[in-house]
């Protein structure tokens, strides 16, 4: 197991990566200074089958009384329809200020289950238990919540930190290919911001990453946690410095909505939005050639697109990018990274961003 | 004009209250650093027609292009429908994360509209408009925001602090008698917790309140609303000291819920609550018969019930009590004073609360 701390004063909080840590959620909740009683243990209908009964074994021998509470799997589940629901099991379960909620799943679960503790009572205790590679790396970290109106995926969230966050790498040995190699492009996402020396080691450990060697799985998870907590805690409302994590994100948003979702999983929209960020920032900030190349070839490597589907309409991304949160005026804030591991904020006229596709 | 600044770090933010501030709503607003552009000013039916116009004509002056927003009048909007459709709208109005919504009426569109600005991309600015008394004196400051769920008030909600409170005095010279009564309670409840000569001061100036002085209201107002941040800047989240501010609202509560919402306004449940407050503190904290019954005539003085109607049941009482946020085991955390002016939490059990109920 590694740990360390989340150091955002008095929403500071424990980090726990390692292998068969679910068996120890109860005693690192009551380590973690979390009263124990009344509790809810809430997750989607596929992790449930998975993980629901261990975890709920690891809280009761720790004094808590976990009830059970299951959402349908799927983005589709980050609605008002379901947080509704959700407040109701929550009334009925008793729950009250002195409660803890642990969400059990990937960044569907973290999200909606994290709003709903954010709201009810004005806030109740909160434990972040991701089981997927991007909710581990990414999602389950930094205290956004939220759930998606038809207009804007996480229109309606808030920023809400948890009281522990616990990754158990020995969960992604369940997960299903394609959602293992969505997290790797936020994985890679790191190197490319800010750990240049992370770029090599995945290069070379890459194999053994996919075969999903635990050691190594324990390596990329604690270290992206690491460098997600460092930029959280110098921005933790993203006012400045937190905004380089969105590298690959405008576009890969924006591509999300225009080929409709579904069709991409984030992280592969994303992978997309990190090879048309190093042609943008090819052209706009030095990036070199050859550390362009080796970022694309490793997006690759892992199995993801790196390419916009032939058959998406320009025009369509565009409607979509000027959607973005980030707009302002005729363009739009982009992430560029000036040489490996190291980025910064730049606007782009949307014509620009246009320019640089990389079309199949 | 009236200002001062409530204290809160990063949230702290200018409190101002004066006779027709609301025609100045725009530019205090860009005095307090907020961004002209896009903005909505969300409202009630009722308050709309009295007060909208001016607010707008005063926003556009100072460079704000506000959308109005209506909800309908009445508790019944603190609901996840009419916030469903707020948020609905405010996607219409292209709200973006520079723009500013102002809240405009009482305390039902201060919680519901805070709570939509709290949750809306993670946050937007707000400004608090208070237009009764009971919202100028108590709830548009404080950071608490909200709405109902059937099976409990303000179960849904988040603390969030507006960018800016603007009370206008002049906007209670159109409540109805029985809204500006209400909100006599919360200020003879400073009084009773934290400031004994303002007792005494009301004593004298109710009349003059009553027949609402404009300066005299003024003097209540700017008293109370600074009784309020005192409190609220040494105990953001109601960890401790906060809790007085409940003087009188544990039983309030209760009350409201058994005998039906609607059969009393929420200050007269509180007024009823805080007679009862004072027998208990008689009982239990040495508070002199002088010093209650002073109270206690204060509040029938004011116009407010001070007895519980005789054909409520203790039962329906007991099992409102029993529902409280901050009930423990058999009994509940009561706030009690031992004089005038001071006052403290402490566990009552649930048949101790129910020996003083002052029936009529």
């Amino acid at each position: 197991m590694e740990s360390f701390s989340v150091e955002l004063g008095r929403n500071s909080h424990p980090v726990h990566s390692g292998a068969g840590l679910l068996e120890q959620a109860g005693e690192l909740a009551r380590a973690a200074g979390l009263k124990p009683g009344r509790a809810a243990l809430i997750t989607d209908t596929n992790v449930s089958l998975l993980y629901a009964g261990r975890v709920t074994d690891a809280l009761v021998a720790a004094g808590f009384e976990p009830v059970t509470i299951e959402v349908p799997a799927g983005e589709a589940s980050k609605s008002l329809e379901v947080l509704s629901g959700l407040y109701d099991r929550m009334v009925e379960a008793h729950l009250d200020r002195s409660s803890t909620i642990f969400a059990l799943g990937g960044g569907v679960t973290g999200d909606l289950v994290g709003f709903a503790a954010a709201t009810f009572l004005r806030g109740i205790a909160l434990v972040q238990l991701p089981t997927t590679l991007t909710a581990q790396v990414d999602s389950a970290l930094g205290g956004k919540t939220g759930i998606n109106h038809p207009a804007a995926k996480n229109l309606i969230g808030a920023f809400y930190q948890p009281r522990m966050i616990v990754a158990d790498v020995a969960a992604l040995q369940t997960l299903p290919d394609r959602e293992f190699r969505e997290g790797l492009g936020e994985v890679i996402k790191y190197g490319a911001i800010m750990d240049a020396p992370m770029i090599t080691d995945l290069e070379i450990a890459l194999p053994a990453i996919l075969r999903r060697d635990p050691g190594q799985l324990q390596a990329i998870v604690s270290r992206s946690l690491k460098h997600k907590a460092d930029v959280v805690q110098s921005d933790e409302h993203e006012g400045g410095r937190r905004k380089i994590l969105n590298f690959g994100h405008t576009l890969g948003h924006a591509l999300e909505v225009a080929a409709g979702y579904g069709s991409f999983l984030h992280g592969e929209a994303v992978a997309v939005g990190m090879t048309a960020a190093v042609r943008l920032s090819q052209r706009h900030a030095r990036l070199s050639e050859a550390d362009g190349w080796r970022l694309i070839r490793l997006i690759e490597a892992a199995g993801l697109p790196a390419a916009i589907p032939a058959d998406l309409r320009a025009d369509d991304l565009l409607n979509a990018l000027k959607l973005d949160k980030k707009r302002s005026g005729e363009g739009v804030e982009f992430v560029l990274i000036d040489r490996l591991g190291h980025a910064y904020t730049h606007k782009l006229g949307f014509d620009e961003v246009l320019e640089a596709l990389p079309q199949n």
